[in-house]
């Protein structure tokens, strides 16, 4: 049998990888007040009242032991009810001339629609997680959940706070809790 | 043919996208100076100087247009070397009779290995994207790029910035860039 140089073992694995698909299987359920019908915030957030609750199936129960210790966590969703994404985008809020690459801007509609959001969870019961601040379409699956780390995950930076109003996101201060 | 009552139709319904995998195809590869071997920070902020490159894919890559405005941006990526998770957690640096649910960490063995990290863009160039601040594998799959937006991924919780001491995850000051 021949030799195969490493350069195209290599090669082909790169390929593969490329190519090969990644799947992942829903944890639980997103149960929220919106549907395409009713629309849904830009950001949770910029509606820190709006309750929902995240149904985690009962395989998933007991890794959740503490984290109810956590005020903000991290949410992973799948955007089911995204369309054709676009390389170029007008984000809605935004000066009209304005217009941004699909990867600088939150668009729902990517190529790997995942979505992720810093909720307020309140509390957990039977599995069930009591959140507010949401603005996931009700339905939506749960692909993960993180404890939210200030110190790595909110970090300062005045530029993206600059552009961030550029993207059409403004924040009046009543909805955001600075404690 | 009979009529089914809507409820079986819901919950049949609920049942398949519930066992419904979610498949995602990678835009890019990260390249990083990590290995299984050579091990990696737990979390790339904790070594900001630590550099990578992050190789998006010809048919993304118009939508990075205007990516490179932004200071700091979230990558979402498939922990490929991910191993079996385990409910209940111990994180490596915390007081060893601390023990957390699996959600309640950041520990990369998770039912659906999805990751995320916010790291600092120093340039792209050719649809390179040069950063900092790296945590993952070299060849690591790329699933998702979006703006951090400090107003909606930054909240400010001191419950949390707690915790995260707790969960053993130290940040001294030099690592914080605060501008």
């Amino acid at each position: 049998m021949p030799v195969i140089p490493a350069l195209i073992i290599n090669s082909s694995m790169e390929q593969e990888n490329k190519t090969k698909p990644i799947c992942y299987k829903p944890i639980g359920i997103f149960y929220t007040a919106y549907t395409p019908e009713t629309g849904a915030p830009r950001q949770g957030i910029l509606k820190p009242e709006v309750k929902g609750e995240i149904e985690i199936y009962p395989e998933y129960r007991d890794a959740l032991k503490s984290l109810d210790l956590f005020e903000y966590i991290i949410l992973i969703y799948h955007l089911d009810r995204s369309v054709r994404w676009n390389s170029i985008e007008r984000p809605p809020a935004s000066n009209p001339d304005n217009s941004f690459g699909l990867f600088a801007t939150r668009s729902p509609n990517r190529p790997n629609p995942v979505g992720i959001a810093t909720i307020r969870l309140e509390k957990i019961e039977n599995g069930i997680l009591h959140v507010s601040g949401v603005d996931a379409y009700d339905g939506t699956p749960v692909l993960d959940l993180k404890p939210y780390l200030p110190g790595i995950d909110g970090i300062k930076s005045s530029k993206n706070e600059l552009l961030e109003k550029e993207l059409g996101i403004q924040f009046p201060a009543p909805y955001i809790r600075r404690d």
